[in-house]
């Protein structure tokens, strides 16, 4: 079920080009119940007949929903799935001190390949913390010294040039230090979100953060697309190394998308190393009780319709992946088949977790049968999920998200880390994030869940708040203290390269030159271990455990069926 | 006590110059009992009356070392220390909840001044190992390419090509990666010195450990001159990070130190960056059984004999500290005023610990008195100690060193522990190095010591065993480990990296001008905040607290006296 993510193999020449993207229809668009809608044409809108394009409905959601969570509940279930956990994590380690040397030695027979370069993908980082304090802070005085007299700010109704900004904050940038820059969390921000928040703001102030961080302010993100580019450089240096920086789509209004596409075509932002995605904040209610706009569902036409139209008038499209975020928020609604339709959630309270989900995944489904019938790429959905909260988020993003970022809450539920573990559904951990915010380094579940074998990768989350190295070195850094900490084995670094490549937004054809031709296929026959520095023993073992697991449940469905057959 | 050690402050236009080294002198040298008498002529050795260069004779060093030794057994005192150095640490927390924000608040208002561009010096690491392991790979790629047909080898009388090296290793340098280089720990070296040992060999191979990691072979030490310069070009670049890279003297003949001396001269090794320092590995019983020499005194006169000459006839030397290795292997022999002196010892077997460090030292102390007579630099005393083997050597050090490597094992004995802290007995601590031999990283002690306020730095031990990132980033790495792991706050870096100075050979001129002109005065007065980034109320916090534990001894002694006089 992963998709590619860039329209169309990217060309070397021109990233922008329009050639080969399809011709503009005549579709018309309506959104109803909270899902975009697409009819032929103004005929077909009248008689109410919506073009073919199937999605779960929420009644179905609602009941698999249901399912799951009686699962996990389920008190035989739970022993079954602990138990099945255990034996994974035990034949694992009979595995590694029957074959750690084996697999080793097969490394060193890999010519050319280690784990330097081996391709690493830091799936989960946020654009605007993707470069690191250091970084920010040179380039904060850098555009001081060449360029104090730019007009960078308007703030109530007047402007503001850059060096009354920091006469305004009484600041030289000659003085400023990654201390007083105050953007790197520390011990104060441990289940503190909202002091980890407020790090996004140098030196505690907002207007720089618009500044220096935003694509969408006085000087069109001029700062911000150069940070980026100076950080995508340093990627396109490092060769091996790609990242996919989050954009945020608030869904505040429909102009969101075409002032985002603007700043990232006009900048010409675009870099080979560089996959993008869409972050789009849990913050309805903030919007909401600014009256921006009357319910729910307005928040998602802001989001969906102008991708939508997009799709069907693609001469102007920019790329992009989908994601919810902010999932420590409580909801004091509880979400049902009962629950109100987004039209009529008009209150201020913020819909529950699993209700955004429900919606951006429909929306999403539908978006990508369109876009399929058209020949266009499709877009994966990869939610912050078990960062925090509660547990039954789990069970949401299993049925709909095509991987997660974070997962640590799959540690609270034997059932569900097997669901994930048989679904292989990929989890973005980021360790050192988790460090600083929820979890101790020494309590982070990954590297019993690699044991156990589900697809984890590591990724940085905010390199600006958590890291300590260069910006080409904080993916290093996350896997050098994983290393070091975990005593990994070469194998098993490469292993969670492999896995970030293929969780990835990277397309096909990169993927087949990146982890090899075959890589869709399980098992050795699917590992290049001259791209991958994978052992192939490794392979196999993971292939024959997960085949074993699985034919083990099918086995004792058959018994089941066999003893108590259905009436 | 702590000294300079690079004889004159280097100068920056040529640091091998020779103006301002005193004339040579006529003063006779001779080894007796294990130590170097100095005489002023032919005459004064005839009579033997030696020159007066007071060191500790071995009875005294021996009392002392069983007042200690039976100190650190006493009930009472271990109950005493211990209770101090709880109180310590509760004390410590306690000012951290009150002090915190005040010691960051403190640290924002210091212009220009951070983390980053404070002083740090990675006070153990040996210049074998001072690289990364992928730099090590892409040095030996480049030489292959460049210089194939150079001659490099000379073994059993035949000389070989570096073409002829690669091609009886069966190996295409090409297909070379850092898997099959197989020079970094991993979990078969945990308490295995051994094999930790045997990663000194790049491929296994001692030819390529001769070839690239020697100064005194075939080539001259060329290869291994050259990476050392391409590490201290990047921490040249780099500015605030020093190094000071250890280079072995065997003791196994007089003509190492000369060998030296050209391989340094020659290549222009010198950095303003790097401090060298001289180890000599505790190996007697290996060149004894190869029958390289006849007695224990005859290797303490190989390694200090021509550090005598070069000290009376100093237009031809060069610059040193001591330092002893490998502090595991055992030694039946136990240590008293009743062993035989160095001369005597004949037997193949390796003189305890204790023995080596007391002729090491009380040959350094003769030396520096000489030196000091002379108006020339004298050497600093910095073994090994506390990272294996018995707790007693811990005492032998703090008899003797002026810091020590490691110190792991002060976690045993609280007593020790109390006495290090008093004396502020300096601590050169590699917890990565710990983590891949002796100590796993969340048991290491050096958080809790910086707590209770021991003079502890951070140091990388040997990158290229223990490292990921690049070499400019090895000692960050380990910085941003500690302070991820054990959540440091800014200050409590800064104080690690101002100790990483106070603790170093760097010239008294370079301490002042790093951490402060009046550095070597305790408390705030003696901290100059804008170049260490170190709080002032942290400096205080320290200051008063050893102050107020000395006092508590004095006073205790002097009830003691006031209630038992002495008779």
């Amino acid at each position: 079920q992963r998709q590619d993510i860039w329209p169309f193999p990217p060309k070397e020449e021109d990233p922008y080009s329009m050639e080969g993207i399809p011709e503009d229809l005549n579709y018309e668009l309506q959104m109803k119940d909270g899902i975009v809608n697409v009819y032929d044409d103004a005929e077909a809108l009248e008689q109410q007949r919506p073009h073919n394009l199937p999605y779960p409905d929420l009644e179905t959601f609602a009941i698999d929903l249901s399912h799951v969570l009686a699962m996990i509940a389920d008190g035989p279930t739970k022993t079954y799935c602990h138990r099945r956990l255990n034996f994974l994590a035990s034949k694992f380690y009979l595995h590694e001190m029957m074959n750690e040397m084996a697999e080793l030695k097969e490394l060193k027979c890999v010519p050319h390949r280690d784990f330097y370069n081996v391709r690493k993908v830091d799936t989960h980082i946020h654009a605007a913390a993707c470069m690191n304090q250091k970084h920010l802070l040179k380039f904060i005085k850098t555009t001081y010294q060449e360029e104090a007299d730019r007009t960078v700010l308007e703030k109530g109704g007047k402007t503001f040039k850059l060096k009354e900004v920091f006469h305004k904050l009484d600041m030289d940038p000659y003085d400023l230090t990654v201390d007083s820059l105050d953007v790197h969390a520390g011990r104060q921000t441990f289940h503190r979100f909202d002091k980890f928040n407020s790090k996004y703001n140098p030196v505690g102030a907002s207007e720089l953060r618009e500044i220096y961080l935003k694509s969408d302010n006085y000087i069109k993100g001029d700062y911000f697309a150069r940070l980026v580019k100076e950080v995508s450089k340093e990627l396109e240096e490092s060769k091996y190394q790609h990242a996919e920086p989050r954009l945020s789509i608030y869904g505040r209004s429909p102009g969101e998308w075409e002032s985002l596409a603007t700043w990232f075509i006009q900048h010409k932002v675009h870099s080979p190393n560089m996959r993008w995605m869409i972050q789009v904040p849990r913050i309805y209610d903030i919007f909401k009780s600014k009256k921006q706009f009357t319910n729910y569902a307005k928040m998602l036409q802001n989001i969906f319709l102008p991708l939508f139209e997009a799709t069907v008038n693609p001469r102007n499209m920019i790329c992009v992946l989908f994601f919810v975020d902010d999932e420590s928020k409580h909801s004091d609604h509880m979400f049902s088949y009962k629950s109100p339709k987004p039209e009529a959630w008009t209150t201020d309270d913020n819909p529950p977790y699993t209700y955004y989900l429900f919606y951006m995944y429909a929306n999403i489904m539908v978006l990508n049968n369109l876009r399929k019938e058209r020949g266009l790429n499709t877009f994966q959905f990869r939610p912050h999920c078990g960062e925090a909260g509660s547990v039954t988020h789990l069970v949401s993003a299993f049925l709909t998200a095509d991987n997660i970022s974070h997962g640590l809450n799959l540690k609270k539920s034997p059932v569900l880390q097997y669901l994930y573990y048989l679904a292989q559904v990929p989890i973005a951990m980021s360790p050192l994030s988790n460090n600083s915010l929820f979890l101790q380094y020494s309590k982070n579940p990954l590297r019993e869940f690699l044991q156990k074998g589900l697809c984890v990768s590591l990724s940085t989350d905010d390199p600006m708040q958590f890291h300590y190295t260069k910006v080409r070195e904080a993916l290093m850094e996350e896997y050098a203290i994983a290393a070091q900490l975990w005593k990994l084995s070469t194998c098993d670094l490469c292993e969670i390269a492999r896995n970030s490549v293929l969780q990835s937004g990277l397309s096909h054809q990169e993927k087949k030159r990146f982890i090899g031709p075959n890589y869709l296929q399980g098992g050795p026959q699917g590992n290049d271990i001259r791209r991958t520095n994978v052992a192939q023993i490794r392979m196999a073992y993971r292939h024959e455990t997960l085949c074993n697991e699985l034919s083990f449940l099918v086995d004792a469905v058959k018994t089941d069926v066999a003893t108590n057959p259905p009436e």
